[in-house]
This record gives C-alpha cells, sequence and structure tokens, in this order.
C-alpha cells in the first residue's frame, strides 16, 4: 500500500512526525564530525549529515548549519578561526560520534573519549581515530533566506586517508574505510556494495568496473 | 599507512584522479532519479546524489547543480515548469538510473524503460516503480558564485511511500525501502543496519532504539 502525504498533511501533521519524516526523504547521507578550535583553544567536535561535494577544481565542500541549535559552537568557531576538519565515522566509534551531539559544557573531545591530534601545523583539530580527515579554510559563507539556514563553504587543503582505500584512479573505497552512513537523525548504517558502473552512454549496455 | 594530499598535491593531480578523489571524500550519498517535463511536454529523467534536507518546517530539499553538464536540460525545464520529482532508487533499477546520466536524444523514462507516471495533478513526472516519491515546487535558486553551481532549494509538495517502511514515529525505514547509496560518481551500495540512537545527553550512555 502506498501512503500519500500532500502538503497540508505535512503542515499539519505533529511536529516530531513531520522532523522525522522530512528528514528521512534524503535517504543515505554521509557522516562527518566537524573539529573546530575558539579562540581561547578549546576544541570541538560535532557530528554533521550535511556534507555535500561542491567542485572538484578547485576541491571545495558544502556544509549546511541549521538555526538555532547545538552546532552553533561549530559555527561561531568557523567564522572566528577560518578552518575547520571533516572526519569519516566508522563503525568502531559511530556511539561516540553520536555523544557528541549533547550539550555538553567541556569539549566533545574530551567528553567522548575521542582523541584529538593536531597535523601540518593547521589550527583545527582532527579526530585521531577517523581513516579520512579533511582539513578545510572557510571560503564562502551564504545565508539562504528561505530559512534562515547557513551554507558555509569549504576550501579543502589537506586529506589524510589510509592508503590501501585509495585506488589509482583517485576513487576512494568506503567499505575499506569503514566509513558509516546515517538515515534520518539518528540511525547508522555500513554498506554492501552493489557495483561500480562504467561511464553511461546512450544504446550502451552499462558495465560493471571491477577495479 | 596514511596517504597525505596536500592543496598543491590535488592542483597538481591529473583531471580525472582530482575528480574522482574529491568525489569521494562526502562518503555515501542518496541516489535521486530528478522527474522534469518541459513546456512541449517531453519529459526527462536524470540522477542526482546531491540532494539534502534544507528544513521540515516548511519542507524544504537542496539540490546542488554543477555547471555545464548533462543535467542542464533538468534545470532548465525546472526553471520553466517550476516543478519537480525526486525519486528514491533501489537496487532493482540502479542500473537504469545509471544510465539516464548518458546524454539522450529522447526522454530518459523511454530510453531506459523506467515506466514514468503522473500523480494528483503534479505536472511533472514520477518514476512509477520507486518505492519513494517526492514532489517539489521551485522555492529558490541560489547562485553560488565561487564556482558557478546553482542551488536549488525545493518546496516539498507531496510524498508517496510504502506504508510498511514508515513507523508511527516518522522515521522511514530506508532497508525495506531497498533505497541504495552511491559514493564517488559511479560506485552503488545497498546498507546494512548498525542502529538507531538515542537522543544523546551529556553524561548518559547512547540507548538503541528497538522501533
Amino acid at each position: 500500500m502506498i501512503k500519500h502525504f500532500s502538503i497540508d498533511d505535512i503542515s499539519s501533521a505533529d511536529k516530531d512526525f513531520r522532523r522525522d519524516l522530512i528528514n528521512s526523504l534524503t535517504g543515505y547521507k554521509s557522516l562527518h564530525l566537524m573539529g573546530t578550535i575558539n579562540k581561547d583553544g578549546m576544541s570541538n567536535l560535532a557530528p554533521f549529515s550535511q556534507v555535500f561535494h561542491v567542485g572538484a577544481n578547485p576541491p571545495l565542500l558544502g556544509i549546511l548549519f541549521r538555526p538555532h541549535t547545538v552546532e552553533r559552537h561549530t559555527l561561531e568557531n568557523i567564522l572566528e578561526s577560518r578552518f575547520f576538519t571533516l572526519n569519516h565515522v566508522t563503525s568502531d566509534f559511530y556511539k561516540q560520534a553520536h555523544q557528541c551531539s549533547a550539550r555538553w559544557q567541556q569539549s566533545e573531545f574530551e567528553a567522548t573519549g575521542l582523541e584529538e591530534i593536531y597535523l601540518d601545523a593547521f589550527i583545527a583539530p582532527y579526530v585521531k581515530i577517523s581513516p579520512l580527515k579533511i582539513g578545510c579554510i572557510l571560503a564562502d559563507k551564504i545565508e539562504l533566506s528561505i530559512n534562515d539556514t547557513i551554507l558555509i563553504i569549504g576550501g579543502i587543503q589537506h586529506v589524510y586517508l589510509e592508503e590501501t582505500a585509495v585506488n589509482p584512479s583517485g576513487f576512494v573505497n568506503m567499505e575499506k574505510l569503514g566509513t558509516v552512513a546515517v538515515t534520518g537523525l539518528d540511525e547508522y548504517h555500513t554498506a554492501r556494495r552493489l557495483a561500480r558502473l562504467s561511464y553511461a552512454k546512450p544504446g550502451q549496455p552499462v558495465r560493471e568496473i571491477k577495479e
């Protein structure tokens, strides 16, 4: 049976129901821990699932910040220091990553036991255990007037990852890294590869890439 | 062994290597087929993996359009008609979804054999076989001056999904739907649930939600 929700059904639904339903619609999302530091040297670590590719040359990422949430420390730190890190989360520490979303008074690194590490004189902290770490500089900040969300564009400055997970073409094998995906606000998954598919051309069948 | 790529390494890398590496960094992404129609009544269907949650009230999604790509028909159709659909892709038809990225002269529905369907007098076509269909109206268009990408904000007007996949709290079970995730440009995955985790609070252990 197919269930239909119209905009009127959605608008008049219970607030929590609407939040969970609408947050589910975008399917699987990457999960990143974002590391920042404030001017007093206090580090901060927060989970983000709204991280997306903006461009390869120059290499750019986008992160959407919801207004009035616990993530604001992260945003304040980025605007102040101009630097942040993104760290992939694996099944080994996804529960600690989830705990970073609580309203801690101290640094989330300290609170959750995730160890911080500083690399190549970069000011923002990385998560030591993470198998894929990205160091970014603030490249742009765009306010979405439609609902006061803020889009931060990060310029990628550094990438650190397990060498065995990068193949010669540049493609990174997420299953080798052990990266988790998130659905909705709080469900976590690992993945099972179906296939890599060849570049699509009209009238030609799609091939599976064995690499 | 950890491999380090600095911005200089990335900038001087081979173009294809850089594209694959940078497109991999955002981890697992949702895969949606976007259905549109032009003023002559010709339908169009294109795969998108840059679809993200913007807000629940009003319900809003964002889709990032790269400049100068095959996706432009989709963008032109949205700007012209103001309506589009997003359709989750399952392992049953992900190869046809991938084929929609080829430069077809005819409608991708016709070219790939994916059947189109029109629901509730909505002008844009849905993918009949898709277990989660979203009908959107163009709500905003934002140009990211940093690299000429275009962010389209869609206002959610309709959601159709398998009733058994929505639980009473509003959360949608992606594994029940069979939705696939994509990594990089061309690798597809299904998922294996680790757990749903309770709302995080300082000093309290995270619980697994059994729902």
